[in-house]
C-alpha cells in the first residue's frame, strides 16, 4: 500500500500538528533482575555500548542507558554533551534494575508474552539474519523461535536474561 | 562518568565484537486495544507517522509500524523500498492489534508498572517539555506525573489509550 493510502487509515490525524516537530522517540524502558547479567548480554550478543548510568541510592534503584551505533566517534565524551546527545537520538535502551532482585530466587520479571499480556518485544535489525542466528547458537543464547520454526521463515526471537523476547530481522529479503 | 569510565562497568563486554557491526535497535512492539484509538493518540497527540500495516486475517491480527521523523521526505514512498527503510532504522513503534479486542469491555493489556512488572515505558524526547506538557493538557491527554509532581521535576509521564506509560522529557536541562 502507498504511503499516500496509508495516510487514509480510520484514526491516523489528518496532518501533522506543527507542535509536535522535534519529537524523536527516544526509549524503551525495560527492567532487569541482575543488572550484570543483562550488560553482559546487551553488550557482548547485540552491541551495545553504554553511555550513561544513573544511580538512586535512596530509593535503591539505577538507569543504564545502552545506545547501538557503529561508530563510536557519535558518542560525545563530555558528560554533559554526552547527556544531550543520549536524549536527542532514538534507538536508546534503558534497563532499570532495582538493587537487590539479583539475590531473588528465580525470574523476577514478566515478558508481557502471557496473561496479563502487554509489551511484546524488542526487535534488532541485523545486515544477515542468518549469520546473526548462528553466532546466537554458538554462543549458547536462547531462542524464543528459531528462523526455522513456524511460518515466518524470515525473523528469529532470542530471550534476554529476564526472558524478554528480541526479535531478529534483516531489512532486504531472506533467501529461504 | 567519562565514557572510558562506563567501560569498565561490571558486566560489560570488553570489547565490541565485529559481528555486531550493523546491528540496529530497530523497534518496540505493543499490544492494543482499539487501534483506531491508538493510531489516533500515536499520530495528532505525539507525531508518528504510519508507514506500513500487515493484516493476518486468518490468525485475526494487524501490525502497524509507525515512525516519528520531522521531515516526510525521508520515508520512501514505493513499498519495497519503504518496508526495507523501516526495517532498518531505530525508533520504530509497532503496535499490535488482535481483532476484537476494541470490542471488550475495559482495559485488555497490562502496562507492566504494577503486579506482575516488566516492561516500564516508552520515551518521546521534545524540544521543550513545558510547551509540550501544556498542549497535551489541552488535548486532555491523562497524565501519570506532571512536570510538578514528585522530585524529577524534568520530566512528565503520560499514558496512551491503553495505559501504557509514555515518558516525556527535552535534552537539554530544564529552568526550574
Amino acid at each position: 500500500m502507498a504511503l499516500s493510502d496509508l495516510a487514509s487509515t480510520p484514526g491516523l490525524a489528518a496532518g501533522r500538528d506543527a507542535a509536535t516537530h522535534g519529537f524523536v522517540f527516544n526509549h524503551t524502558m525495560l527492567r532487569v533482575k541482575d543488572i550484570q547479567r543483562s550488560l553482559d548480554f546487551y553488550s557482548r550478543v547485540l552491541g551495545f555500548t553504554l553511555v550513561e548510568v544513573r544511580h538512586f541510592p535512596e530509593a535503591r534503584f539505577s538507569l543504564y542507558f545502552l545506545v547501538l551505533v557503529d561508530d563510536p566517534a557519535q558518542i560525545p565524551d563530555d558528560d554533559q554533551a554526552r547527556h544531550r546527545w543520549m536524549k536527542s537520538v532514538p534507538g536508546v535502551l534503558e534497563l532499570t534494575h532495582n538493587h537487590g532482585t539479583e539475590d531473588e530466587p528465580g525470574p523476577v520479571y514478566h515478558d508481557g508474552n502471557s496473561d496479563p499480556r502487554g509489551f511484546g518485544h524488542i526487535c534488532v535489525s541485523v545486515p544477515d539474519v542468518v549469520a546473526a542466528c548462528e553466532r546466537f547458537e554458538q554462543l549458547g543464547v536462547p531462542f524464543q523461535k528459531r528462523l526455522r520454526d513456524g511460518r515466518m521463515r524470515e525473523l528469529a526471537f532470542i530471550r534476554d536474561p529476564d526472558g524478554y523476547w528480541v526479535e531478529i530481522i534483516q531489512p532486504t529479503p531472506l533467501d529461504c
